[in-house]
C-alpha cells in the first residue's frame, strides 16, 4: 500500500514545521510516495532536527523557517495548537509588511500553508489575514511521541478535514485536498466552527473521559485491571502538554460535552439508586446501539 | 500454550450451567486442556445446548440440573448473576432438605460448586447455607455473545479471584485454586465484599463510562471518530441484560465510582472554565501517570 503512486512528485518542496510524532510521519509518507522532491524540517533544537535528518525522514535540517519558507511550495505547520497561529504569523512576518491588514499578504513569494492541529476555529480566526493559509486536520495520530514514533502509514485510508475560509481561492484548496489524498487520505471540507464542534464530541471528549476514568484507578487496584479498563483508559496515556493545548482552544465545545456526558452518567446513577432495572437496561442498551453504529464505518485514529 | 499439561484428568465430571461464551470458553479450554474426564453442559434451551453438543464442547447435554448434580464432582453456574444464587439454590434443594437451615447442606452427595459471576457479595451471602459454594470470578470476557463466540484460550494468564467464606473448607478451596489453574488461571483470594468494591472501580465503572460516552455520539458525527472514541466506547457494545444484572448487584459501590468520576469530570470543566492552563495540564499528567502504570503490569480481560 506504500509504493510510489506518482513517477513524479506532485510537490517540488515541502517544509514541515516541527518535527515530532505527527510531522515525522508525514515526512515519512511522503517520501515512500514519492509526493515530495525535497522535503525540509524545521525544528527549535539543532541537534533534534538533525538527527530526524540522520534518520532519513528529512532531506534538510533548518532551525529558522525564514531561511526557507520563499523557495518552498507547501509549508506544514506541525507545532502545539496553542503556538500555531504565531508560528504561521512569525513565519511570513519578513514577507508580509503589514499582516493586521487582511489582504496584505498576497506576496507571491508566500507559498500554500497548511498545519495539522486538532483545533481549527481559534486559528484560523487569528490568520484571516494570510489568504495562503488554510487550516488541515488529518484525523490521525498516536499517544507516542516524537520522530522516533513516525509512521509512513499513520495517514492511510484517513481522514483529512479542511476548513478553508471565504478568502481562500479554489485552486488553493484543490492543491491541498490532492496533497492530502496523495498520502492516502480522504478529505472532506467543514467550516472550523463546525469541526470544533464535532470534534470536541468525537475526539476531545473521549479524551477528557478517558483520562478522568484513570485518575480512579487507586494504585492496590491495579491488579484487578482488565482489557476493559485498559482500552477505555489508552488515549489517557497521551501527552499533557500537548492535550491542555486543544482543550483549551475549545474549551466552549468540550465543557458542553463533559456536561452532556456527566448528564448521562448522572442518569444511570439515578436508574441505580432507583433499582430500576428495565431503566437501566434501556440506558445500556442506547449505548450499545450507538457503539455498535460505528462497526459498519471505517474511519481513523486520533 | 493449549497443550494437554495432564496426563489423566484432574476432575472427572465437570458440569457447566449455562453453555454461552463463559461457559463455552471454559469447557473448550476443559477440553483442551485434558482437565475434565467428562464435561456435561446444562441449558434450558434444549437445541441450543444440543447444538453446543453437536459442536464439540461438551460431552452430554441435559435441560435439568438436578438430573446430573449427584454424580459430577465440580458444577460451574455460568448464569447470569441476578438468577445465580437461586440457580444454585434449586440445583441443590432436591439434596437438602432445609436449605434455609445453616449448616444442613453437608449432603455427602453434594458436589464442590462454584460461580464465574462478576459481583460476589450479593450471591455469596444468599449461599452461606452450602458451603459447597465457593464463589470465583475469572477476569475474562468478551463483548461477543453465545456458545459460538467460545475461545479456549478465554482464561491464558488471566487473574481468577475466589471468595471463600468461613464455612468454606481449606480442602475445597484448594481443590478449586488447581481447577482454575488448570486451565491456565492465576488465583487470588479475596472477601465478597472486598472484591465487589474493587470491582466496581476497574471493571463495572469502566462500563458505564464506555457507555455514557457512546450515548453522546450523535448519528451525524459518527464519520469523524476515530480509534480513540472506538477504544474508548469499545466495552459498550456489551449485553445490556448482562450488564444491567451487574451493575443492580454491585449498585452501592458502582454509585460510589460514578460519584467519583462526574467529580473529576467536574474538575476539568472547571479548570477549563477558567482557562487555567496548569491546572489542565496537571489534571492531563495524574490522568497519564495513573494509565501508564498499567503498562507493566499483566492482566486480563472483561
Amino acid at each position: 500500500m506504500t509504493e510510489s503512486p506518482f513517477s513524479s512528485p506532485l510537490v517540488k518542496t515541502v517544509v514541515i514545521v516541527g518535527v515530532g510524532m505527527i510531522g515525522g510521519s508525514l515526512a515519512a509518507a511522503l517520501k515512500s510516495r514519492n509526493v515530495a522532491e525535497r522535503v525540509i524540517g524545521v525544528g527549535r533544537d539543532p541537534r533534534r532536527i538533525e538527527s530526524a535528518r540522520e534518520a532519513g525522514l528529512i532531506d534538510e535540517a533548518v532551525t529558522d523557517i525564514r531561511q526557507v519558507i520563499s523557495c518552498s511550495d507547501l509549508v506544514v505547520f506541525c507545532t502545539p495548537v496553542e503556538n500555531l497561529a504565531a508560528d504561521v504569523q512569525a513565519a511570513v512576518a519578513d514577507l508580509c509588511q503589514t499582516v493586521a491588514d487582511p489582504g496584505s499578504c498576497n506576496s507571491p513569494k508566500l507559498p500554500l500553508m497548511t498545519d495539522v492541529g486538532s483545533v481549527k476555529g481559534s486559528i484560523c480566526s487569528q490568520l484571516t489575514a494570510i489568504p495562503q493559509f488554510i487550516g488541515s486536520h488529518p484525523i490521525a495520530g498516536s499517544h507516542r511521541q516524537g520522530f522516533e514514533a513516525a509512521n509512513p502509514n499513520l495517514f492511510e485510508d484517513r481522514l483529512c478535514i479542511l476548513t478553508p475560509l471565504p478568502g481562500s481561492t479554489a485552486d488553493s484548496v484543490r492543491r491541498l485536498e490532492q496533497f492530502w489524498q496523495a498520502i492516502g487520505m480522504k478529505t472532506l471540507q467543514m467550516s472550523p466552527e463546525a469541526h470544533d464542534e464535532a470534534l470536541a464530541m468525537t475526539s476531545h471528549l473521549p479524551h477528557v473521559v478517558a483520562s478522568a476514568l484513570a485518575m480512579t484507578l487507586s494504585p492496590e487496584n491495579r491488579h484487578l485491571t482488565g482489557s476493559g479498563f485498559r482500552d477505555t483508559t489508552r488515549i489517557a496515556a497521551g501527552d499533557p502538554d500537548l492535550w491542555a493545548g486543544i482543550l483549551l482552544n475549545n474549551s466552549q465545545y468540550v465543557m458542553r460535552g463533559i456536561d452532556d456526558v456527566i448528564h448521562r452518567l448522572s442518569q444511570v446513577r439515578e436508574a441505580l439508586a432507583r433499582n430500576d432495572v428495565s431503566e437501566v437496561r434501556h440506558q445500556l442498551a442506547v449505548g450499545q446501539e450507538s457503539r455498535k453504529s460505528l462497526d459498519g464505518t471505517k474511519n481513523s485514529t486520533t
